[in-house]
């Protein structure tokens, strides 16, 4: 389920890039500091009959997005992507989703230090599942939250 | 340029997987073991007008296949992505392209392997340009060549 109150950044997470939009991905849950969502096989498919893998990074990179979404002033602050790796461990074949969390520690850590410098890193490491619960791949990477310079338009929706 | 011999293998790698088809990705120059190609802005720019980190990954990771088709018997073997880092260097607001490369000896190298234990495994360290010739985005990747077993079709075209 999404809350009421993330409906709108849920939508604009999945529509407002049209690079992300053409793969159909779909936010399953979204509350505060937490979200799932899925990347469908339909439309994904690689020469070899699985998940393609340009589409399991989408899903991925998404995270960092959404999770700021979920957790921060979005018209205070955006997020940028630093480094993603990216193992693929084992071919998808279904559907895949996956979690993103953050404490409401890890939050006001990062929130103070975008606060003070103007910018603030978090790392995310994640699993990408298939419908059958199994790891098909496994993502590390390294987000930045900046502050929204004065006199620059937040780019996501009020 | 494309050499005649590659053209065919070009147009797979480009239209052959819809999800990289959807991204507008051009080969440029296709030859023995060499290929460059072009990941345009336009389709691909994210929400704060740079292009879009996926997008920017599928340039990384299709340099696998398509130095694998410039380099190997794709009717003999086929190539798998193992494991792909991306460090976003900074924004890339331009068409961007990446040039990829074996040498005649890796070549040598990968195939007896293959050859001998079914599959070998490959690592190119690339980089993505801007059309300043900046690098935007350092790509690590690690494939893997697998003989096509008996009886499997080969995926790609004859």
């Amino acid at each position: 389920m999404i809350d009421e109150k993330y409906k709108k950044a849920a939508d604009f997470a999945v529509s407002g890039i049209e690079a992300i939009k053409r793969t159909g991905i779909r936010v399953l849950e979204m509350r505060d500091r937490y979200a799932k969502f899925l990347m469908p096989l339909e439309g994904n498919v690689n020469h070899v009959g699985m998940m393609y893998a340009g589409s399991l990074f989408t899903i991925g990179e998404f995270t960092g997005g959404i999770i700021f979404g979920a957790s921060f002033d979005y018209n205070k602050f955006f997020p940028i992507v630093k480094e993603v790796n990216i193992r693929f461990r084992r071919p998808a074949m279904t559907d895949v989703t996956i979690e993103v969390e953050l404490s409401k520690e890890e939050v006001k850590r990062i929130q103070k230090e975008a606060e003070e410098k103007g910018k603030a890193d978090f790392t995310l490491d994640l699993e990408i599942k298939d419908v059958q619960g199994e790891t098909v791949s496994l993502v590390h990477g390294i987000w930045q939250m900046r502050k929204i310079p004065e006199g620059m338009e937040s780019p996501f929706p009020k």
